[in-house]
């Protein structure tokens, strides 16, 4: 009789997306299963299929999944969840109309919560992450990117890095760091935005990879992301210090035509960038460059929503093209203060206009792809990680159509009920 | 010493509106305290001030508000909350691009719900509206509007009023009845629409009518909705129906603007209506006659949302023109399939530029005027019904600022804590 640790039952439905990444048209394949059952050990599925074709198999603990529909937990590729303070003053006085410089004379954007950031010790930024971190478990993700970028300088950048290491091994969501060094031209480096280039370049960049090199918690290289756009860096920063992080040995990433489109595409394109990020103002004839190369385009709903505008991202563009489209919610204090992937599917599949099925593989498979970690989780299969959200929905066509309520009944990482919630059924 | 049936201990803030309606700028208005407590005796404040000032206060019950902000339970009203089915498929195949003639064709669009809600027992409705209260419930509204519609019969809106009154009887939600057999021309009238006119003005009127004479839940007037717009019902046709309705006793509401400007907004005004809602493609002439009335205008941004448009209310056009707005959910299965007050206010402060606090009141003493409730709910003071949201935010700046998550800790309904979150404290 063969025996698990964990053997999860009565799974009304299973909906999973298949092998990474799932390009253009593949995005809305799914592969859908009634009455599943799913058997755990050491945290790995080992056995995956219908209620009957595990009949055999005995547990230490058994989960009932009360008939929920099963999927792979949420990998949510690009947040900056990890922040001192927040930034609701900004908000209302947005909402009243006042301008950037105004807001920026106010004291607001990103400088405040920087300058909350720089104050704050490494544990007083673990206490204040980690409620964001039970939010977006609760919200089904069981796999996290967080960005630094909040410090801005060599020992706050190292800091959040102690930080996020201190919540990758005390909480129960997965997290995959990234270095984000050029977030922004610090108050300091005003007149001398190049000074702040070489900054990054001479001092953050060997000191993050020597901090990545003593590290024990994570095996594969570590990523470097950047902010290309107008008031922030370059197409001509960005390079520089994305070809010294690379020679680093670091992985890469770029924040892209989010308000305008410098040309931080093809460059990520040409730089073999793991993913480019936002992706607004994206010219068709950089889709089509991006469509054709291994980058995934990230989209992320929530921030021309946090702001209150009507573009998003040209995704159908991306995927008739044949290119790789993820989502993440850009979890930030600034443009997008939201800790749920099922809010940033419910945008989506409005604004962008993606299916149920395709916002759901962009929310596990190709996120999980964005961040290269789609070879243990971001689908249901045999050898891959126990990470499951059940959803309180009868079938994956139900995914995105509510909107402004939780989904997620429980949460199961690596074989394990970490989340649960305590509202009636709803069916 | 004074004695209450219950004290809540422990409120970090409180914030409230003032005296119904809140018109124009003194929308922005709020009474905010730190460090505060409320008594409550039968259900009803008797005593509201400083934790200081109702010191000498004992209770047989002392609710602990664990520092949260507390302001009135949401009022949410206009929803279309009692139903039976889903309309996921119709909202895939909007999403690939179905006209609407398209949906009709595939069985979509609100016949679907009529279809299946005709087919449901009073039981089966029961049950599958109450987890929508509880969702309502558990995102702070505790009072609820909710319209028939889904009839279109005689026996079926009955059939809804029995289900809704039963819920009244069996919710902790405090429920609001509409009725509204003019929602849509059903099936077998589409050849004849005046034909379904008479039979709302010579048999369904008079029908309800007698149905709320003998219930004894209501003491006010029922009242009576129409959508007013093309493909439902033309302005002579809402004007018909609404003078029989307010020759039976009824008070009357309307959905108008929603995609044409028909006239019902001045029809509305008119006839002395509680409120318009939807009010989106309302001209600036019609804004200027509703300001100048005692007519609401209930915005429900979560409809456009819902159908992914750019379009929203203008809502700081009736602001500037004095006149008194207020936020609903819409809360039905075909546009806004959405339970929750805090999302319709993170939507209205970004694109109806709503400031948190002026949110807050539209949902709250606005929208309990909206539906005449406003000298039991919809703000604390004393002699009000201790009806309170506690939220895990640090203020009333902070509302409507993070979106997606839910920020309602607690709920409390006449003095008795019906709901708890069970996610970690966020502060
Ligand atoms: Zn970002
Ligand atoms: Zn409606």
């Amino acid at each position: 009789m063969p025996h698990a640790d964990q053997l999860i039952i009565n799974i009304g439905r299973l909906a999973t997306g298949q092998q990474a990444p799932l390009r253009g048209p593949n995005l809305a394949q799914l592969t859908c299963l009634d009455q599943a059952a799913i058997a755990v050990q050491a945290g790995t599925i080992v056995a995956i299929g219908s209620q009957a074709e595990l009949s055999a198999w005995t547990a230490d603990q058994v989960i009932d999944a009360q008939g929920y529909l099963a999927i792979p937990g949420f990998v949510d590729p690009h947040t900056h969840a990890c922040y001192a303070g927040d930034r609701a003053h900004e908000f209302e006085l947005r909402i009243k109309g006042a301008s950037y410089s105004e807001l920026m004379a106010a004291g607001g954007g990103i400088m405040s919560t920087v300058r909350a950031t720089r104050a704050a010790s490494i544990a007083e930024l673990v206490a204040q992450t980690r409620p964001r971190l039970d939010q977006l478990l609760a919200h089904g993700t069981t796999t996290v990117e967080i960005k630094t970028g909040y410090g801005l300088d060599t020992a706050t950048e190292l800091t959040m890095l102690e930080a996020i290491a201190e919540l990758a091994q005390t909480h129960p969501i997965g997290i995959v760091p990234t270095f984000m060094g050029a977030h922004a031209i610090p108050a300091e480096y005003r007149d001398n935005p190049e000074g702040f280039v070489d900054l990054v370049v001479e001092e953050m960049l060997p000191a993050v990879a020597a901090w990545w090199q003593q590290q024990t918690i994570w095996q594969e290289p570590l990523a470097c992301d950047i902010f290309c756009e107008n008031g922030a860096f370059s197409v001509a920063q960005s390079q520089r210090i994305l070809l010294k992080a690379k020679a680093l040995g670091f992985r890469l990433k770029l924040h892209v035509d989010e308000f305008e489109p410098l040309g931080g595409t093809p460059l990520a394109v040409e730089l073999g960038a793991l993913s480019v990020d936002h992706l607004v103002a994206t010219p068709p004839e950089h889709i089509a460059i991006l469509a054709q190369s291994e980058t995934v385009g990230v989209s992320l709903p929530g921030t021309p929503f946090g702001l209150g505008k009507s573009q998003f991202s040209p995704a159908r563009s991306l995927i008739e093209a044949n290119g790789i489209l993820a989502l993440a919610t850009d979890c930030n204090p600034g443009t997008s203060p939201c800790e749920s992937m099922p809010m940033a599917i419910a945008i989506g599949c409005r604004y962008l206009r993606l299916t149920p099925a395709e916002a759901l593989n962009a929310a596990t498979v190709n996120s999980a792809f964005a961040i290269r970690q789609h070879e243990r989780v971001g689908s249901l299969a045999v050898g891959m990680q126990a990470d499951i959200a059940l959803l309180n929905l009868p079938d994956e066509r139900h995914i995105g159509y509510k909107f402004g309520t939780n989904p997620v009944a429980m949460v199961i990482k690596a074989g394990r009920v970490v989340h649960q919630s305590q509202l009636r059924a709803d069916r």
